[in-house]
């Protein structure tokens, strides 16, 4: 193993089963790929060994260590990322920090609804500790099963259930944190009310690892509902989706915990692709995944999706809807939605743009957006889909059939990327609404973040990590 | 007028109508003492002078001539707050910054259900923009007449509805913000998801004007319900209000949009001071006020609430309960929480503690911290109530029965304080859960706070306002 002195002091501190010391280092290496890469093998660093520390105690003697040594930490949690903020880069001189050892559910309060749980559990473990108890955690993304609780709360998680509950950052009521000194800031809170100072709950909630490390938190619970219906129905532009989504709001108030969008080029890949999920409605523009939960019952559930449909076809605002009659169906309707990501990489490569917009600007940006990226780059095919009622898009756009995707990417991404933001933009809209910055959005963040902001933003890394110890040259 | 540099200066950018030179100043003097004194009279400062700007621009131009000179700005809106946090010190040397001129609506943005309002409107005012169009915004409190959204952000106000729908914070997607070097932050958006960096939107919020000004505000709208039904309900002890709370959020969800809480003594006064206000069920250890708001109509709040309140009494937690049969006895049941605070003031000064406890332990605090009151201070009235669906309690202390309340306030007001934030922190609570710190609390603050959040803050405040401009010795 190598002898460098602060691969020995931390070898002191976390013992053979906490850490991992890899090829830069020299020594008896480990393949650490499970760390250096991101899932989607879209960024390879290198890193110096991989530090596993198994309580918050450790963590910030790890910091403390990689501080004196004047060596950057790389904090990551699952390592299912999309934009490259949890992979070291290539220097190989950098300690990847793996949070996933610090797994403890600490403590369930029922009556206050709330969760403190250590930032390595796997989303899936702080669902199913909370459905123990007849609760709720609703946060819920594709990659429940090994993405940490840690990480989605430092990239500020979105998902499917964002209408109802909001993203990760609304779910938070305390954390504890590793600061840039090593120090360990014990803000668990039960609270819904504490105006005591600054909020720094939110400055590390969606930083990426950059301002501190996310080794706690406290988790806002909720009761279960008693029932959830689903429904897809198809809509003939999008103008009548926002205006089902403003009818859904009205009508269900926060009931309505899903509006999710799927535009008929979505649509046909997943019956190229996945022909064995039932498509229940004839191929249409747009086609909507509405969920109610109820606290009541499924009666009431369905009397009011019911009403809402019927509704919404007497306003000629849907053409045709299909309600779910079992679980099964249910499963089958939220496979469609989530299985598009699949079905595109079925179909070969594509220029994803995780975007949001005001609701009410979503149908003028996409006509002319895609009139734009039609017009410029004749037969694209624009995949479009997401959270509706978020005013999140995945705006995706796949070559042209027969035309080679990676040949299209390698000449057409950055135009393409140009017209996309250029149009967000100037529609009041966000170049990341739920991945975040990482590696991959970092030089446009730059270049299109308000002037001040990104001063401000800047003031605020200086200030909380002088020397520059964490992630550096990820998000800003 | 005084001649002062900074004076001239200001009068030539704010004209005659947007600048008041005070005593201090030494000129042709104007009484400035409704922006001098807070509304409770607690406080009272000298300004050099009042500056009223009609635009975000001239704000800015208020604050880069300030920080030239060397001169400390105090921001107010609506000058209700219960700190001191928006009145000047005593050093007649501070400008005081108010915000009430910033009063357009500049967007009502219906589908996307946000609204752009500046700093200076009331609160009413932003409610009642959100009614015109068959919407709502959600915030209430007692000052809503006079108290300026800007000041709501500022302070991350609470108020009734906080259970259902967060506080100030929680109700704003996006900010206009001067910062302390004279630049303008335009960060005012409608997007509910936006992962582009630090969220630098809730550290302006709640941090008392301490580290820039909030000039706009861009903020989420509801569609209003379609029925709301109030109900009083008697409970032995503060453990059947816990699970009674429990009960209502299972069985109503997102319905139950208050959940207050009374104790007798507080009946009591009311009963003494205002007896024109009819108190439907007889007195009791505690009671409690529900609400529901309900998206269908009043058949099913109704039919909500009294399958709510039947199980209630049938698992023995409610001893009586009384439905609103009319908006009339509504108001009433409101205006019985509502005036505690002005049966207290009647009754004579008193010792007020705005805290907030994670919900289970409301009742364990209360029994300990009434016990050791009780011991300390034999003969006290705890008048206890709040919002307990928050776990935020307003926890007052009046003098015995026939004792003067100047004179036990001046010797036992210290030491009372002291016991009842001891025991607040013992059970992990907070010494400010809505008002906020400004003056008043700042030193407990200091003693009080984790030291590395105090040191992130400190941080934080020194990057963000490096020459002190913002609203000094106020909240660190």
């Amino acid at each position: 193993m190598s002898q460098t002195p602060l691969l020995t002091a931390l070898r002191d501190l976390l013992g053979e089963a906490g850490l991992r010391v890899g090829l830069a280092s020299g020594g008896a290496e480990e393949d650490l790929s499970a760390f250096e890469k991101d899932w989607r093998g879209r960024y390879q660093g290198r890193a110096l060994a991989v530090a596993s520390p198994s309580s918050t105690e450790q963590v910030a003697a790890v910091v403390r260590l990689c501080a004196a040594h004047g060596v950057s930490i790389v904090p990551q949690g699952g390592n299912t990322g999309l934009v490259g903020g949890g992979v070291p880069d290539a220097s190989g001189s950098q300690i990847l920090l793996s949070l996933r050892r610090l797994q403890a559910v600490r403590e369930l309060d029922a009556a206050n609804l709330t969760l403190t749980v250590e930032a390595g559990c796997s989303l899936q473990a702080v669902q199913e500790a909370a459905a123990e108890q007849g609760l709720l955690f609703p946060l819920s993304l594709a990659s429940e099963g090994s993405c940490t609780i840690g990480g989605n709360l430092a990239s500020n998680a979105g998902g499917t259930q964002v209408l109802r509950y909001g993203n990760a950052r609304e779910l938070c009521l305390g954390l504890e944190v590793v600061t840039a000194s090593g120090d360990i800031w014990s803000g668990l809170s039960g609270l819904r009310k504490d105006n005591t100072g600054y909020d720094l709950r939110h400055l590390f909630i969606g930083s990426e690892g950059t301002l501190g490390i996310i080794t706690a938190a406290t988790l806002k619970l909720y009761p279960a509902p008693q029932a959830q219906l689903t429904a897809l129905a198809t809509c003939a532009d999008l103008n009548a989706t926002v205006a089902l989504l403003a009818l859904a709001q009205a009508q269900t108030g926060a009931a309505l915990t899903a509006f999710e969008l799927m535009n008929d080029a979505a649509m046909t890949l997943l019956r190229r692709h996945l022909p064995q999920l039932v498509q229940p409605l004839s191929p249409s523009p747009w086609t909507v995944l509405l969920e109610l939960s109820d606290c009541e019952n499924e009666t009431h559930a369905q009397a009011q999706l019911e009403q809402l449909l019927s509704e919404a076809v007497n306003r000629g605002l849907v053409q045709d809807a299909a309600v779910a009659q079992s679980l099964a169906q249910s499963h089958t309707m939220w496979q469609l939605r989530e299985s598009i990501s699949m079905a595109q990489s079925k179909e070969g490569l594509n220029i994803k743009h995780d975007i949001a917009l005001p609701v009410s600007r979503i149908p003028a940006f996409v006509a002319a957006t895609d009139a734009a990226l039609r017009a410029g780059f004749p037969g694209v095919r624009l995949i479009t889909f997401g959270h509706l009622g978020d005013g999140n898009l995945h705006y995706n756009v796949q070559a042209p059939e027969g035309v080679s995707a990676a040949e299209f990417l390698a000449t057409q991404e950055p135009a393409i990327n140009r017209l996309v933001y250029d149009a967000v933009q100037q529609f009041g809209g966000s170049i990341s609404a739920e991945h975040g910055i990482g590696q991959l959005k970092r030089e446009e963040l730059a270049l299109r973040k308000d002037p001040v902001a990104l001063a401000l933003m800047r003031s605020i890394k200086s200030a909380l990590d002088p020397q520059g110890v964490f992630n550096p040259g990820r998000l800003l």
